[in-house]
């Protein structure tokens, strides 16, 4: 019956998505967004990976690995609480005796509603892969600010069956934090490197202003105010036959968003600001194989070459 | 102050945790169970994570990646909703609209119950990282089973201060499917495996019969009943100055738990046998510590060029 469905679909990403199925590039879970991933897509994501890595020329910096999940607490005390609240990954679990173990299961197995059998953890899941970064540099920074980098998987709760807008993904963050001056520098730069990485594999890039989602009618202004101030830039390739610009990295300014709830400070001072560039790996796999094929031995050997050198 | 609450712990455990997180091999995240990691203990993660592919001596594998989510229809199908359930990590989110949305940043910030306001998705964390393998295994295996190794994030609630118990880990599970004798056969070879792992990283190990922690009454008697079928063994290694046995890796021997809701056949046309075999990742790794230390570039020269050849 998926298949039926599928076959239905006039999508711009239909044909995408059922190459990569029928490849076994990804497997279908069963939940819009959420894919089990074959050995060589994973061999692509890797390598993506190590070249963001390598972007960086080897700089000393903080570099820092999280968990899917973090804490409640910097979810609310950050904003995203208020900014993207139809995104979020909220975890519970089941804190009560046999008797409501008993129901839970019942209402499993007819499927009604659980959700109040189920109780709030002081987890969410990480929904941008420097968020959990912030809480752990308070204090004061080195003159010159810190340079950071992170990289891991990130949840936002929005099922489709564009490959492109995956519920679970990863990305590879570069971040600063230090001045204000600094944090726009570390962006316009990480917007040339991250450019000509991409270019590299073969992938044409443009740079466009850009919003986050941010949710109901305050939200709106939000996002007006965030393309004004040109704090969002992505760096979008043009994928499927009509080549619809698809953002496969992005940069952000958070002027002192993440400085002042986490009491990050400058060598002066004064509240950091912070701003980071963001490498979406699995987008950036993902335009690979709308732009070369499903078959990684079929790339072209100067692609190839650049992946695994 | 949380300083002060672990100057006061005497657990066995203590020093171990201070040692890590003083040298910054753990970074704090404020949940007990839950830390940012190292570059250095991503290194030896990295290692471990490659002399656990490489124990399958490069035979023909299907070889899958998944997120840390998977779906709710699979948790609830395979039985881990029955037996497990206070250890689950269910993922809700938020689908109202701007008034409630008002209403939960309010009880947020002055920490109300929110569970009300937050509804089920179709997704939960992964408990085992083998267990979104199975609903893509349906249909017929060939002549002999098949073999998959699978690895990623999987989380359980249980919070503890212990950092060998975390909520949010990383495994590599070898799994077999196919007759009942091949999966028994797989478990005992892996054991043997997986013990020669170990035992060349300079961790002594020892092989014990073990049991899940099954939730209730109920529970107790599948505890006992997997004890006494010896369907699941730890390969535990002496942690801490009392030397506490402390599982690393362990082999399950599923019986057609997972091939009967799944579907999955052998050959023959009889529901499929399972079982795999997991290296702890995050625990092997620990364990290293514990034994040689948290400076990694004064490990014993034979334990280095076992991890990087």
């Amino acid at each position: 019956m998926a298949g039926q469905d599928e076959a239905r679909e006039h999508e711009p990403w239909s044909a995408f998505r059922q190459a990569l199925l029928n490849d076994g590039m990804l497997v279908a879970t069963g939940v819009d967004g959420v894919y089990g991933r074959s050995s060589d897509y994973e061999a692509v994501a890797a390598a993506v990976d190590r070249l963001a890595v390598a972007a960086g020329g080897g700089q000393e910096v903080v570099s820092l690995r999280f968990p899917p999940v973090m804490p409640w607490e910097v979810f609310r005390a950050n904003g995203y609480l208020e900014s993207f609240p139809d995104q979020m990954g909220s975890i519970h679990t089941f804190r009560g005796d046999e008797r409501g173990h008993a129901e839970l299961v019942r209402r499993a197995e007819s499927d009604e509603d659980r959700s109040d059998l189920l109780a709030t953890t002081d987890l969410v899941l990480c929904p941008a892969v420097c968020h959990p970064l912030y809480p752990t540099q308070s204090g004061s920074l080195p003159e010159g600010g810190r340079l950071a980098e992170v990289t891991g998987w990130c949840f936002r709760h929005e099922p489709s069956r564009d490959p492109f807008r995956m519920q679970a993904f990863r990305q590879h963050d570069w971040v600063y934090l230090g001045s204000p001056e600094g944090a726009r520098e570390h962006r316009d730069r990480w917007l040339t490197i991250g450019a000509e990485v991409l270019t590299s594999l073969g992938l044409p890039v443009e740079q466009v202003v850009a919003n986050d989602p941010f949710f109901g009618r305050p939200g709106r202004m939000l996002a007006a105010n965030q393309r004004m101030e040109e704090l969002k830039y992505e760096l979008v390739t043009p994928v499927f036959e009509e080549g619809r610009p698809t953002a496969i990295s992005s940069s952000n300014c958070h002027l002192d968003h993440f400085g002042r709830p986490f009491a990050i400070t400058t060598a002066d001072g004064d509240v950091a600001h912070t701003s980071c560039f963001g490498f979406g790996i699995d987008r950036i796999t993902l335009a690979l194989m709308d732009r070369h094929g499903t078959d990684v031995l079929e790339w072209p050997a100067p692609i190839r070459s650049m992946l695994w050198p």
